[in-house]
């Protein structure tokens, strides 16, 4: 596989020349942008996403009839989800992971779902640099995606960003996050098989912590199972493959597996990616594995629809005046919220 | 305080008539309805945080008339947020803390939050009818909070049940739920003190993973600290405490605190309870209660104003014909979803 690097650096220096001032002529046609893609030119894809993660309306319409263009070149990829709490080693496994699929003739992209802590408004991922080996390797492709603290926000990136990096010939996608919080389940939603990355030291109530994350994955590796702590890792394993027992299996017809792994020392990998390759085929042939992707489409569409109807409100002027209003008179105590609310809608609704 | 139980027999018997025919002319008014929960009437109180919780619409505008009458008389109470891992003892606990508040005059309204797991549809939270001894206090009031997969739902009925609860003269508002999930991040934005109910143990994923609750948290509570566990839970509490230290408190001018207790046998509930009220004093005398108070309404208003929009957009005929087709269009590969749900809006949005 030959990667088409031709224009990128011209339009890296055409894209220093736009700053200053707009010359929207030099401007890269979407039919350019979506040949590049599909001729696995990795600046021309960078840029792409750079076009779909951007807020401007004219750039939302631009990329989408840039997807519109690729579409019937996405959805052939193994989308792999993979969670695990700071400090489980998720870059590491990720780089081991990716370093052996490129090895077999895979194309790999890596996204990285970064939700910022709401209350800190701190990062909580790790940087992605440390995925050094991966990031030089050319049959892998890794990009962050940016939160600015709305989960819907990055539902749609992401999700468009899959897309793309399918378009682009990378067959196995694998998106990082981290398992606090939302992000997992927005994850969850986006792809075929979830991976939770864990440690060893299972006591009773950590359990408990995590059943919900435990119930989204379809494989669990125990990682950092080396050295003196592999024993302890193997009886980790077999304690989570006891819950998984107990729990209602998040993809119909295949019952989730505990497994332990060491990224840092490469053992155990091609095992994790062994089960990764027997769930894919066992969901194809069940039919839920296009089952899941249909009902994925659907829900992308509700979250999609709830988006919009917000920003369209809160944009609206009639709004924009009453709500300040609305709230001092809630605040004051003067009307209960419900009854303000229904005003302000029946005012928008009937305005229109 | 006595509580005024008239009308309470005759009310259920005419519910029971009520419920084969309707027979609205016997429906109780709003004015009556009002003026039985500001003379503190249980069973008005009841048949009050029904009708709010109700989903019909005739319900709906009822409850707001309803709340509008008794909003003069809401806001003076303490609003308390309870949660923890199943097992750590919450049922316990707040019945201890409960009893505790009721010899010391004060009225208390516990409700739960009973959030559903989103994958097996099972309730996580206990049965409420283990607290027998509060459950027959006469100056307390047990609620659980229907949630039927709603956490918006939940939000509106807690919040509009609180607001009740206070005009029935409760001084105290306990809202219990399960540290899972999103329902603590729905509970923390309706309450001014928020209690972590924790066991011993805590390595250092496990500080991890529980990260995301104990920043909302402004209490800690290592339960079940007696016997042989007493030392031990001694040694958690100051971990956590050490936890605390690094975090940024979620209350302005409140440092967070771990202490013990023993909800079993009775201990250290009224050290938590001394916590609490300078808490309260604290928050109070530097104005940061009331602000909480202010912007909790103003997120309240936000989320009401997101779910009408979404009930109205479902609703519209127009919709309701052309979703099915979108949908089926989106699922086949044809129109990429961002496009999809911009031609849906546009046609909801010029249609009115």
């Amino acid at each position: 596989m030959i990667l088409t690097e031709r224009n990128s650096e011209k339009k890296l220096s055409i894209e220093k020349q736009v700053r200053p001032k707009r010359r929207k002529k030099n401007e890269i046609s979407i039919e350019e942008l979506a040949e590049g893609i599909c001729n696995q030119n990795r600046t021309l894809l960078a840029q792409a996403i750079t076009l779909v993660e951007s807020k401007s309306n004219r750039h939302i319409m631009k990329a989408q009839e840039l997807i519109q263009k690729v579409l019937p070149f996405t959805g052939k990829s193994i989308r792999i989800g993979v969670t695990g709490v700071p400090g489980a080693g998720k870059s590491t496994f990720i780089e081991a992971l990716g370093k052996l699929l490129c090895e077999q003739g895979n194309r790999v992209a890596v996204l990285a779902v970064d939700p910022s802590s709401t209350i800190t408004g701190g990062s909580i991922l790790a940087d992605k640099t440390r995925m050094e080996t991966l990031a030089t390797n050319k049959h892998a492709f890794i990009r962050p995606t940016p939160s600015r603290g709305q989960l819907g926000g990055v539902g749609r990136n992401t999700r468009e960003t899959i897309l793309l990096c399918e378009a682009a010939g990378y067959n196995i996608i694998l998106i990082e996050t981290v398992g606090v919080g939302q992000s997992e389940v927005v994850v969850r939603s986006m792809v075929d098989c979830f991976l939770l990355l864990v440690l060893t030291g299972a006591g009773d109530e950590l359990q408990t912590l995590k059943k919900g994350v435990i119930e989204l994955s379809d494989i669990i590796v125990v990682n950092k199972a080396d050295g003196s702590n592999k024993q302890t890792a193997q009886f980790t394993a077999k304690d989570y493959n006891q819950i998984l027992h107990y729990l209602t299996p998040v993809t119909t017809g295949w019952t989730p597996k505990a497994v332990t792994a060491s990224a840092l020392f490469n053992e155990g990998i091609e095992g994790v990616w062994g089960l990764i390759k027997t769930f894919s085929k066992d969901t194809k042939s069940s039919g839920f594995f296009e089952k899941r992707r249909h009902s994925q489409m659907k829900e992308w569409i509700y979250s999609a629809i709830r988006d919009s109807l917000e920003m369209n409100f809160f944009a609206n002027r009639t709004i924009k005046a009453h709500l300040p209003m609305i709230e001092k008179n809630v605040v004051n105590g003067i009307q209960p919220v419900t009854l303000a609310v229904k005003e302000l809608i029946d005012l928008y609704l009937n305005e229109k």
